[in-house]
């Protein structure tokens, strides 16, 4: 702990010292990620762990320190659960089930659910087994069930989020990426920049809030922003084009819609957005319209400019 | 629901038809984010009610339709729970503990909690009463014995967080701001616009991940980059001082840090920020360590900089 904060250039408080205080006989758990105590005490009748609150201190505590401690206890004897998820786009979570429905009728191991999360449908597979060659060998075989039904929905396996798909696909073609940001106020450049390694590809992102920032910055002509208005096709495609050119890079992708609460008109009412990528070859414009609070909105118009990018640089768009 | 899939250009499947059954003698909830429906059942022994489970479609129809039907048939009877929460920083939990230890201890009512979150401690008081005038009198005379203690510390009240804060600053002077960063990545940003309104004073952001964008875009000298370093004080200043004559804003906020996993060195380690807040009067800069994940680094950077950023408006740095 004196360690911990001495690389912080702090001193513990009484608080912190009484922190470090252990029951007879209790071990102490390894904490990594802060000073909040983590206590093993073995019992003739079992074993108490008691852990921190803070889930960034909780969750690596339970993974390091009870779970191995549990699996060891257990032995030969326990089956564990195996799963893999496939993550799916461009798709609503009642198509997949009417697409899927007689399969998860029939199907008993491995089990099959989906998950709906917004602007994303997840299909999960489980099978309960004590050999981890026989689960991967039964969760195969369903995948690949599933597979031949939603083949080009499917983006991404397990853990795989869409930015880290497409900073994947960037390094396979040594290609940069570069991002101009309405109303999204550069939470697509921070989900880009959440992947280790981003700084290989990811050039930079200009949040351009103000219209004078869109000229000045990104070269969106002002004939453009006169006739068209920054929600626009026309400014979406500048947009792109304009970030391209003054970052130099391969790839861009560009958002311009009116987030809410405040903004909307009857034209162009909130929730309305234009996502534009695009590369050498010329920039490919949509237009999505997601009523919703602010927070949502911002969410979602991420994740429709990351999947168009992904869709851009595989060539489906 | 017919409706909510026209305005989205999409078409309703039998699934979406099987969710506006109703149970015999049950009533519709109004769900008014998503097609999932809600059911209130009356019945001599109770009321039940059947929620979406995903959050986004849940909250809202809880606080729209079920607390209020609750509320009124519990009628005169209730009594509520009143809180009121102060929202610190630049202080560490365990000082605040050691600080408020005799009234934490005294205190009866309203109780007195302490929660603690990356980067911020939260001071929550609580009172159960009928009256809600009783309750703000007794809530105002501990929220004085807190401010006597913390009061420096404390920078807002119940929902404020630090970009509201800052945003309420920001109009009051009619002033503008603009944003550079790095190791961030554009979440700064993307906090500053997540508040409705935040396009009266957020002029744009650049994230300048590559070096060649710090010089080509925010015109950081070459000079600073070679003897200094991306990650170093004078670059800081330098992303200040350019975002803020690129954008043509009042005040401006730069973060440059190593984010990590990789690229740590022995004399610059993963963890490593320098933070700058500046305006026409000069420029400010602290440097930080916070070893921890990337999300948590760029979590509390972020934090750290929005901070910064208030105390300069203010005054204070």
């Amino acid at each position: 702990m004196r360690a911990f904060f001495a690389a912080r250039g702090r001193v513990p408080t009484d608080s912190n010292f009484r922190q470090a205080d252990l029951p007879q006989g209790g071990a102490h758990l390894e904490n990594s990620c802060g000073t909040a105590p983590g206590i093993r005490l073995e019992h003739e009748q079992g074993v108490v762990f008691a852990l921190p609150g803070p889930p960034v201190e909780l969750k690596p505590m339970f993974e390091n320190a009870v779970i191995p401690y549990l699996l060891e206890a257990l032995g030969a004897r326990h089956e564990r659960l195996y799963t893999r998820t496939l993550l799916l786009c461009d798709i609503g979570e009642s198509n997949v089930a009417d697409i899927l429905g007689d399969i998860i009728g029939e199907q008993t191991d491995p089990t099959i659910a989906l998950y709906a999360s917004p602007a994303q449908v997840r299909v999960r597979m489980a099978t309960k087994a004590a050999d981890e060659q026989a689960a991967q060998e039964r969760l195969a075989a369903t995948e690949q069930l599933v597979r031949e039904r939603l083949g080009e929905h499917v983006w991404g396996v397990d853990d795989d989020t869409m930015e880290s798909a497409i900073g994947r696909l960037l390094c396979e073609r040594g290609a940069s990426l570069a991002v101009a940001e309405s109303c999204t106020g550069g939470l697509l450049a921070s989900r880009i920049t959440d992947v280790p390694g981003s700084s290989d590809y990811f050039r930079g992102c200009v949040v351009a809030y103000h219209n004078e920032i869109k000229m000045r910055v990104l070269g969106v002509p002002e004939s453009i922003l006169q006739e068209h208005g920054a929600v626009s096709e026309q400014c979406a495609e500048a947009m792109v084009q304009g970030v391209r050119s003054a970052l130099a890079a391969d790839y861009a992708v560009a958002t311009t819609g009116i987030a809410g609460p405040g903004g909307g008109t009857e034209q162009k009412p909130v929730g309305l957005v234009y996502v534009g990528v695009g590369d050498e070859t010329g920039t490919h414009v949509e237009s999505f319209n997601w009523p919703g609070s602010r927070a949502q909105f911002k969410s979602r118009v991420t994740q429709i400019a990351l999947n168009l990018l992904r869709k851009r640089i595989i060539g489906t768009v």
